[in-house]
Order: structure tokens, then C-alpha cells, then sequence
């Protein structure tokens, strides 16, 4: 697996990366075409796609296929298979997602239901369509991006947190079922990222780090960000380890040891940190509900 | 809490359970109205919703209001508040789900789909219109129904399970979010019950107990049913104990054992169950997909 003839045999010839405009996703992108699949990748923004693919081309030779599309269009799972026809798609990384914040009584109705449409809906459907294909061929890698949010209930990204725990579950379910075909699948948990997206998200609520210490961070999860090469790259070297992978060591044992914690312990801990995150000193939460 | 005057304080006048025409939801059913509630309910067959109201009515002396809808349609959540129009809601169960099960590569786009509208949309939907209702009356209660297949991946329920991972979640958030407007909500993680819906599945599949001894079984969980009236009444005994809470001692202990195992552990011990469920000792991973 290691190997870089051995992962186009399992992988190749095409890679699809859903939200690859920047951040993680250009770097799950790199990582394929650095192991010489072509790369197939969509986003909502043609310009930074182009951006991403050129750049791909220029230093590793490979093939590039871009798109628009959005996650939360009902068609979604259409336009992408219409995209990529022809292709043999042999590795799936799906690392597009929908983040409502906030409380859920704020969190208008539409905003809930695009949620589950991109985090729950096309990702299921489009590894159903890919799954089928892969399990035909005996190879193939299909890889859900998950979150620390989806490890358990969290204030302020309820909703959110809720579809992460989906995707999480599908993967880990389908690492499983699909292993008889030959067909290697994972959720991959990521922590704090210091992506774009995370940077406008600190930007308009502040660091979210709570502890005295590090360590004290450390203990609650999520918040000290790492780069987006280094947590690409880490998905890299674990494709067969099993059925969650963690973005780095420092987030699988915290999430070991939340998972030891009471859940009143673990979703007051968990949500203790976000409400401060989101709300920090005020009491939103009690303001009346229009 | 445990009080009948303080139950119907907190909770009353009106209780919704969503899936109750038998079983579990009639069950629930059974204990609003026994602690004083008038009951909305609604499933997908009206005759059997119209003996429950029936006897809710002669043995109580409560109110209610019986209709026909299901979870799958996109409308559902119009549908139920329409038919509920003026009644003041103050307690909410939902106990419907669509169970799709078998290999997900076997399981047709559609039913994925509705998996999804069933187990995620329409309780977010109803969800979210019901705590802001109760967040702006400041009192009520929210109780999703999950299941011990939405604790880790779950092959022969892979797209079930993620569905009631994420109405864990769902439920495990609002738990912390609503508790300051004085809302109780928790999931409730139901084990095996012997509901007739249980029942249909054991006989088409068989009882699914693979261990040597009974303790053999509860260790992988779920596997030795407990009546409706047990399971609906339990929940009673603890609403506002935490954000997980389990419909016996065991299903408790037996999640907790898992959640210590490594995620390898738990995904392969929990499928090898399932797949001798639902597959028994045919090689049905393996046919050719058509």
C-alpha cells in the first residue's frame, strides 16, 4: 500500500476529490496526482479549481478533470456523475461540507435540511454509485472526511455534528462490508485545520482555546490547528488501518479519552468549549426566540 | 419529574409520538397518557392508530387525535403540523424509522434516500419546529429514538445505522442547547424489543444470537429483546438523567464495554453478528454485483 505502483494499481487511474477548491481538499488532491492518479475535482469556484488543477499538471504530469458543482443541489450526485463520465474513478475522497454554527433554534430551517442534503445525501449517494463500480472492479478506496464534531453530541453545531456522525458511521460500516471486494474504506476524523474556512471561523468568533495549558486544550479535542499538507498527507499513510483513521495522534487520543467520559461528562465538556467558541461571554442562548 | 401533577407541568397538555400505530410508539403512547397527556399520534395505518387512540381514550380519560402520515414523504413535517394545528404540544417522541438492511451495495438508491428523509430529515424538521415552540414556552421535552446500530459502523445496516448515529447526536446536542430554556431532550438507545415489526425481521432472518451463553450474546449487545411496555416505560424513569439514555441496564453496559474496544474491534464484532444475521453462511458479500 505503501508504495506508490502499488497505490495506482489499487487506486488508479482516476481520483475524485468532492471540495477541492483550496485548503484540504487541494491537499488530498495533491497527495493522488504526487502518486500519479489523474484527479477529478469539484467545488463550487471554477477559478480556484483551475488554480488547483493547473498546478497539478505543471508538477506531476498527471490528468486533470474540474467542475462546479454544490453539495447541498439535490442534483448534485447527477452533475458529478455527468461530470465524470468515462473516467474509472478508483479513489473517492469526500471532503465537502455544510457547517451551520450557532444554536439550533437560531439556525434557520432551509440552513438544517442543506446540511443533511450535503453532508448526509450526495455523499451517500455518490459512494453508493462508486461503491457498486469499485466492488465490481475488486479495488478501490472510498474516503469520507469526518470531524471530531461527529464523535458525539456538541452544542452549537448540533446539526453539523449530527452529519459528521452519519458520515462517520457509513464509513466505518462500509471498511466492513467492502474489505470482501477489496475495496479499502475509512472515515477519516480530522481536528482543527488551519484551512481558509477555519481561518474566517476564528476570525469572526475567536481562537476557541480555553485551556491554561496546551495540554488543557488538548484534553477537550479540536482546537489547535494543524497544517492542511500534514493532515492530507497523514490519511495517506493509513488507507487499510482501519475503520476510523484520525488526522493526528494528538486527536485520536483525545477522542480515546472523551470516549471513556460519562456522556453528560463528555457532551458538557465538549459543548462547555463551543458555547464559549460561539457565543463567548454572552447569553444568546437565553435571548427570547423570535 | 417523577410526579404525575410535575409531569404534566413540565410536559403537558399535549404529547406527539410519531410511530405509534403498535409496539414501541404505542407503548410510549400508553405512558403519556396514563401520566395525563392528551396524545396526537400518527404512523402509516390508520386503522391500527384508531384502536390505540381507542383505548388511550376508555382507559384514561385523555383526549385524542389520530392521523396518517410517513416519515419517508418530503411533506411529512407539513403534514404533521397541519394536523396538529392548535394543539399545544409540550411533549415529543419520535419513534418511527426506516430500517433498510443488507449489504449497502445491495440496498437500491431510493431506500438510502429515504433512510435519510425518514432518520434524519423529518426528525430535524419536527425537531426544530417543536424546540423553538417549547424553547419560547420554557418548558417541554424532545425524545429521538435511536438504537444500539447508532453507537460505530454496523455492516448490514450501514446507512440505518449512520441515520440513527446522527439522531444521537442530534439528540445528545439539544440535551445541553435547550436545557437552559428549561426543555428536557435526550436520545433514547433502544435494544432489541419484541415489537412486531422485531418479530417480522427475526423470521425472516432468524434470532441473530451467535453466543455460546446469554452473556456471550449481551456482550455484542442488542440481541436479547425486551418487552415494548419495558423499554417505553424505562424511558419515563430517567427524561432528564442525561443526553444518552438506554433502555436497559445491559443495552447501558454493553455500549459502554464496546466504547472501549478499539474501533477495529467493535466494527468487526458487531458485523460478524450482523452478518450472520442477515447473510447467515451464504458467501452474498461476494456474488457478483449486477
Amino acid at each position: 500500500m505503501a508504495g506508490i505502483e502499488n497505490f495506482k494499481e489499487q487506486y488508479g487511474p482516476w481520483a475524485l476529490v468532492v471540495g477541492a477548491s483550496q485548503g484540504l481538499g487541494a491537499a488530498f488532491a495533491e497527495n493522488c496526482a504526487r502518486r500519479g492518479l489523474n484527479v477529478a475535482i469539484c467545488a463550487r469556484r471554477l477559478e480556484k479549481l483551475n488554480s488547483v488543477a493547473d498546478g497539478l499538471r505543471q508538477r506531476y504530469g498527471v490528468e486533470t478533470r474540474q467542475f462546479v458543482t454544490d453539495i447541498t443541489r439535490e442534483d448534485c450526485t447527477e452533475i458529478i456523475r455527468a461530470a465524470t463520465e468515462g473516467l474509472e474513478i478508483g479513489f473517492f475522497i469526500y471532503n465537502a461540507a455544510v457547517e451551520p454554527g450557532g444554536p439550533f433554534v437560531r439556525i434557520k430551517e432551509e440552513d438544517l435540511v442543506a446540511n443533511i442534503q450535503g453532508n448526509c445525501t450526495t455523499p451517500t449517494r455518490l459512494t453508493h454509485w462508486l461503491a457498486r463500480e469499485m466492488a465490481k472492479r475488486h479495488r478501490g478506496g472510498i474516503y469520507l472526511v469526518s470531524s471530531m464534531a461527529g464523535l458525539g453530541g456538541i452544542a452549537n453545531w448540533v446539526a453539523y455534528g449530527a452529519g459528521k456522525g452519519y458520515e462517520l458511521l457509513l464509513a466505518e460500516g462500509l471498511w466492513y462490508e467492502l474489505k470482501p471486494y477489496g475495496v479499502t474504506a475509512a472515515a477519516y476524523v480530522v481536528g482543527a485545520t488551519e484551512t481558509p474556512k477555519f481561518q474566517e471561523t476564528q476570525e469572526k468568533y475567536g481562537t476557541g482555546l480555553t485551556g491554561e495549558t496546551k495540554e488543557e486544550d488538548l484534553k477537550v479535542g479540536t482546537v489547535v490547528p494543524r497544517t492542511p499538507a500534514s493532515v492530507a498527507e497523514r490519511l495517506f499513510t493509513q488507507l487499510a488501518d482501519g475503520p476510523r483513521l484520525y488526522s493526528h495522534p494528538d486527536d485520536k487520543a483525545s477522542a480515546e479519552g472523551m470516549a471513556q467520559m460519562t456522556r453528560n461528562d463528555y457532551v458538557n465538556t465538549i459543548s462547555a468549549m463551543t458555547t464559549a467558541y460561539f457565543l463567548g461571554g454572552t447569553n444568546e442562548l437565553l435571548d427570547p426566540i423570535e
